[in-house]
């Protein structure tokens, strides 16, 4: 049984899941370092404790430091969020050898899905259709580059220990690849510890689209259906939506049973996300698994009805989904906008300050999971988003005005704080994403043809 | 055409309706009285206009002051809200005569429904059940209180002109039957400036149920469900949720027929609210109908999917229903809980004051619509209601839970400021409004019994 939860996390997800413990009679440890000593998690939880200074490394990432802070705490459980620690392996072992309950998939799952090139194999082995890439990594350059000659150029290298858009690198030329191979290995072993990197087909015109699975410790799983994630600055993303506009039924419904064919042989529990690139021609390929909540969940939560984080803690006490995928029945559409503190005119460089103007948006059909305030102090080290803005409608155009009007009600402004807000409203505006034909290439293309000048001051 | 609306009001609702025409594309003319002039809608609409001192006599519901605002401002339209002239058939006649869009019914539904006694009257040849009750105004004392014995006690007597709670009072003993008309009448006269008064049998445990209906134009209605709003202090709402727990969905469908032709009878157009009040027995009988948007229309709006005030738009542009009966698919349930700044512990007093801390509570299917901020000054001189937090889950018992949960992440305070937050606490863990057998009788009793102490202040 699970009666108090250490969220390992900050910002805004950590919030998100104080409110969920909330409902479910749960206690919350929350955990802080010193730059978030004021943070509004630390104000909600029922209790807070500090784990170590600003740097991750020494407090977030630090897994003794969360270990430690759930025995003080006395937490019997811990919700990793995202990012962080939330696909570590190590964590979740630890977990397991001391008697805590990690919310996510085991450690064993986190292992295997972590490192690309063994969770290809495992796609492939179950069925599901992958771009021409190495399905190994390749650690001898010239066995590379022969490789990437072989399926033909753009190629896209990525770190095995990638993800989030993290350690990947696109070669259109030849005679580029031998550079970019050495770089992004270099790269990989700085960052992530290992620099191990494969080969696939880049596609140049192509939409980002997700498949949100869940699954209990018994084998059961559903799916909640697509979400369209194709607007991304240097493959982070800005914009998601789901249902994936334009995208037939029939296609939607194929990639879920595939998604839920891979991570069921995979040995998946709890909640995680099949992400698939789709080209024009309605064909769909794997690229990655991610094993914990993922940032744009919400826009399914708002069409699904369902609390995609009170699943994660009813499978992680080991009670059986209570769903089945007949019963899984979105409604509408819903859309959400990442707020950063960034600035799009200078490469969204963070902008770090003192939140002086603080107005959320609310009213109808609007979510703002956020955990900013006036007088917050953004600091600079962490993820910079600020707030994540949440609409739903009875359809995508009515979603879509909604937005508009929501972005123009917010308000986060402080000396030196801009926010993505005046380029998500080119987003919004941009013809090709209001028809849905835009593709992964749009945000970096509207940066390039237009930026924001003076305006992009966020109001 | 519309393209720019005046919105006669203050508070959350004008804040709301501005949400709604931003959606719609509507240009916004904000109209505030001189204690109002720091307010959210000021910020938030397109223009302001200051139409004079606090005394609402003298602002906000002075016709003249309005009217001008409207020509000032360019307006084409005028949305009342709720409350102040929103019912008014004297302006929805200066509009009608002055080639301004009125967002509610036409001048003759207001007059003819907002006489109790007339609207008692319609209901009853459109076939609807009333209590037993004089269907006629009774202007002389003797003949009222003969009329009183001849139903039976506990009576209670209604201004003709009265509405939302105020005008009323019940008399339990033959023997109080004269002085309360007396005082009841001088009351009527002094408040609305209409003295007349009818009498009707008063259910002592009763459930208070409404329709939510909508109709063009042209006549074509549907109805969105039933509220139950049967937390009452005081005759004034203070928790709201739809769908009505424990009601056969037989009979809420009886009612939303009911309601539906009565108000069709009455020529309606636009928004209305049909009040009913059902027995133990399951018996309902036709209270009043209220010809504006409701307070707890949002909980309407969660669980059907359709955003009201956009409707009324609609229709006063003249279009036509674009909803069918069929196409009204409630889905889960919504709880709506109106947040005063009013001492429970002192008579539901109003306290004014400064809001020095205000975090509302956000997340996944939690909604609230407010024009609090930190810094607000709550004056003293309107309604109390600071906040409306709204909830959906998928049944009752999730959106009990989760308002628990809102509640508890909600901080309004400041010296002097305390709300209904602890008495809501106490109605959300009252067994009987746990197991939905409670009636219109549970919030003064509960007031009676346990009179929240020191935890009054909010936190």
């Amino acid at each position: 049984m699970v009666t108090t939860v250490l969220i390992a996390n900050r910002g805004e997800i950590a919030l998100r899941v104080v409110r969920t413990c909330r409902e479910l009679g749960l206690r919350t440890v929350a955990v802080y370092s010193t730059a978030d000593r004021d943070s509004a998690v630390v104000r909600q939880a029922d209790r807070a404790i500090h784990i170590g200074p600003a740097p991750s490394g020494r407090s977030y990432l630090s897994i003794p430091a969360i270990i430690e802070a759930a025995r003080l705490g006395g937490a019997d459980a811990i919700h990793p969020g995202y990012g962080f620690l939330s696909e570590n392996p190590d964590l979740a072992e630890v977990c397991e050898a001391e008697g805590l309950t990690f919310v996510g998939p085991p450690s064993g799952v986190l292992e295997r899905l972590g490192d690309k090139a063994v969770a290809r194999a495992m796609m492939v082995a179950a069925g599901l259709p992958l771009l021409p890439g190495s399905h190994t990594a390749l650690d001898h350059a010239d066995e590379a580059r022969a490789f990437a000659d072989s399926i033909g150029y753009p190629v896209i290298i990525k770190a095995a220990a990638g993800g989030g858009g993290r350690g990947m690198r696109i070669v259109v030329q030849p005679e580029e690849f031998l550079r970019a191979y050495t770089e992004t290995r270099a790269s990989a072993q700085a960052v992530f510890g290992d620099g191990r990197v494969y080969v696939e087909r880049y596609l140049p015109s192509a939409r980002h689209v997700e498949i949100q699975v869940l699954f209990d410790q018994y084998g059961n799983g559903v799916h909640l259906g697509a979400r369209d994630c194709s607007v991304q600055r240097r493959h982070q993303k800005l914009v998601e939506e789901t249902p994936a506009p334009g995208l037939p039924a029939e296609l939607v419904e194929r990639m879920g049973r595939d998604a839920l064919r891979g991570t069921g042989a995979a040995g998946f529990v709890g909640a995680g996300t099949v992400e698939f690139l789709v080209d024009p021609d309605g064909d769909y390929y794997f690229m990655e698994v991610n094993c914990r909540l993922q940032v744009e969940h919400p826009v399914t939560e708002m069409v699904t009805g369902i609390d995609i984080v009170a699943e994660q803690f009813r499978v992680a006490a080991g009670e059986k989904l209570d769903l089945t995928q007949d019963a899984v029945q979105p409604r509408g559409a819903a859309l959400e906008c990442r707020i950063n503190a960034e600035d799009p005119a200078r490469a969204f460089a963070p902008t770090p300050g003192v939140l002086e103007e603080c107005h959320l948006p609310g009213g109808p059909f609007v979510r703002v999971d956020s955990h900013a305030f006036p007088g917050y102090r953004i600091p600079a080290m962490y993820d910079s988003l600020l707030a994540k803005l949440v609409v739903w409608a009875p359809d995508r155009d009515g979603a879509l005005r909604r937005m508009r009007a929501a972005l123009e009600e917010l308000r986060l402004a402080g000396p030196g704080v801009s926010t993505t807000v005046p380029f998500l409203r080119q987003v919004l505006d941009d013809s090709r994403f209001r028809s849905a034909t835009h593709d992964t290439s749009l945000a970096d293309a509207l940066r390039q043809s237009a930026p924001p000048g003076p305006g992009s001051q966020a109001r």
